[in-house]
């Protein structure tokens, strides 16, 4: 098995460390942080070539269901499904968030993710209900301006380097036996030609009790029995365990050929964390819940982690999460997004990676919550979107009965 | 002037270290987080004789003001003044903070502010927004307590040690000349017997421009000329900047003789902080934005600063800064809580220092946004409340025209 050290030499290496994308003849003016300097990465007034003066940025509730919506003054719209931490975080998107945006021109975004933190004392807030309110919104002008300019999001983001991606199954459950969970990834590979899973371990922030390692360790054990040694198994603690318990069952991990471990320790313990890193040859991974950008810095400087994974929704949108993922390349490391997702809501998730270099083998996809399989899977890949905009068309029908929050 | 080292060597010593409160005979559960636990530190079953059901907890609006209030199932209420950030986190409060309260005994609040945050996914919002709402709840169910119990707050809390406290004067402008600001100064120093300051040196969480840091140089330079050497001043650069200029700014402030310097850099950039406070002599202070125990057990541990900073309302109250308090004073260093505030809004705050051994010198105070100084500081200190819960009276015709929110 690649050790920790053999991962991340290899990781350094080469096309990893390319410039994401190089910076147009007219350049935004770069981030002007006291101490995190970013020169602009992409070239929106060349890309769409009027003025998108944003005029509103509205959520919308149809049935269960919850959208962003901006408009320009010139008219142009764009649409995007808002994600599932929307609803708790209405009043931050409303009060701190939107009345920022209003009046600039959407082709100013790469800075005004920068501006609306420093307004006002928004920076207090900071955290994942702050920078998910912006990536929503974010998002949303993405699709905006690339419908106005008649071009899928990606080709705003950079140059498109894949068509499709293999991903893995993202299993989320911890309350099914290990036989249970098995006959279940079993299926689903059947179904989608996947070759490659996560599976949770630990209890989920929570101390561990007897009964939940008993099931860590029978789960990873079978699941290496029944998929085979050629199967890719990842595992998730989602910040479960103390450093002793985390480095004895990170052994266990290794030991059964676990590629990659997610947030073995409370995920703002970077201390715990490193320690875990440090002690494991397999690569640790994290930063799912984390927003910022002089944290990732951190966690990228001082290898706190082996693999980066901000959500794009979580921490801001495209242009921070690009951010990330060059601090990583830069440090050639990996960023494998948060994103158990499918379908439409996936969507900006495969964007984003239509253009990022330094992806890991594969990427999550939920299909759990999906009581209909769309389909997308095949031969355990899933074809990445080529549409205007973000590649979704909404019939003007779809939003006649909204209610607007 | 005494320098960082000797700083923390005296602050090291003796009394400091004592246990804030020692567990009475009925202990609460211990924080069962997988790398921070932390005993039990009071013992509100004892101290609280009757169970108190939280039944519902509100936001009131009163004309500008809102206030929480919180209702227990035998009648018993608690209110206190919101701070001024619950309008931005209305959502957070009622979707993810008050379901988790509901129906629990309130004096199990020390585990309930541990299990608010492991409930299902609210860790993933942790954050000023997060804690912010916890804060003013778990502060308003201290006053529903306390005058269940016919105490004050304080008795709650552990041992009262102090009847006043030292306030220094905080200044939050930057848009005055040199010249006016000590002006302002030398008029409020006259009227309360104030001998200590605050004054903002940077831009605000911006790059510096030469106008802003030629105000800072003959601002400071002024006030030591202007307050004389028995004046004790602090600076706060919220956040402004990068580390060669903070060290060439901390250096004048240091020759100005300034005894503490508040934020130097962006709050999150742990490492560049650092990279000051190592370079400097003087005391750095921090901690203000931030609300993770985790990450403050790092800024302690590795001396990111000597001074910690965090807000009673955006740390999640009186139980989580009693715990910041705790792990500052086993290392020896101070909690100065940022409070900016006058009046009714001080009294959680006070509360707080009248049985926290490891404060500073001074405590913040602001005399800034009262139009009619309240008379509350007499030769430069303030008493501390001793009223039964916050020791504030409402009247029930206080609250006849409230628009519950």
């Amino acid at each position: 098995m690649m050790n920790r050290r053999e991962f991340l030499r290899l990781l350094g290496a080469g096309a990893l460390t390319t410039p994401l994308v190089s910076a147009g003849e007219t350049l935004a003016t770069a981030m002007q942080s006291a101490t995190l300097t970013f020169a602009p990465m992409l070239d929106l007034h060349k890309a769409v070539t009027v003025p998108l003066i944003i005029q509103k940025a509205e959520i919308l509730r149809r049935e269960k269901d919850l959208f962003i919506r901006v408009t320009a003054k010139n008219g142009a719209v764009g649409i995007i499904e808002a994600n599932n931490r929307v609803p708790q975080v209405i009043s931050l998107f409303k009060e701190l968030v939107v009345p920022f945006f209003i009046g600039k021109d959407a082709r100013d975004v790469e800075t005004l993710v920068d501006g609306v933190y420093t307004e006002g004392s928004n920076y207090k807030f900071a955290g994942m209900p702050f920078w998910n309110s912006v990536g929503n919104l974010e998002i949303a002008l993405f699709d905006m301006m690339s419908r106005a300019a008649n071009k899928p999001v990606y080709e705003l983001l950079g140059k498109r380097i894949r068509n499709d991606v293999s991903v893995y199954l993202t299993r989320l459950t911890r309350d099914t036996t290990p036989e249970k969970e098995l006959e279940i990834i079993e299926r689903d590979f059947a179904e989608t030609g996947c070759r490659a899973v996560k599976i949770k371990v630990g209890g989920r922030m929570k101390a561990e009790s007897a009964k939940i390692e008993n099931r860590s360790e029978a789960l990873i054990k079978l699941a290496r029995k029944k998929l085979g040694d050629s199967v890719t198994i990842y595992a998730d603690a989602n910040s479960s365990y103390d450093v002793p318990t985390a480095i004895e069952m990170g052994k266990l991990l290794q030991d059964n050929g676990v590629k990659i471990w997610e947030e073995p320790c409370p995920w703002q313990d970077y201390d715990s964390t490193k320690a875990v890193a440090d002690a494991l040859d397999m690569p640790i991974a994290g930063g799912e819940q984390d927003t910022s950008l002089w944290q990732f810095k951190a966690m990228i400087k001082h290898k706190i982690v082996d693999v980066v994974q901000p959500d794009l929704f979580y921490n801001g949108g495209f242009v921070r999460t690009l951010r990330v993922a060059k601090m990583a390349a830069e440090a050639g490391m990996t960023i494998d997004c948060h994103s158990p997702k499918f379908g439409v809501g996936a969507y900006p998730f495969r964007h984003f990676i239509s253009v990022v270099p330094n992806i890991g083998a594969f990427q999550e996809y939920n299909l759990n919550s999906s009581s209909k399989p769309l389909g997308e899977i095949k031969n355990g890949k899933v074809e990445l979107p080529t549409g205007v905009g973000l590649g979704i068309e909404y019939r003007p029908s779809d939003f006649e009965k909204v209610e607007i929050l």
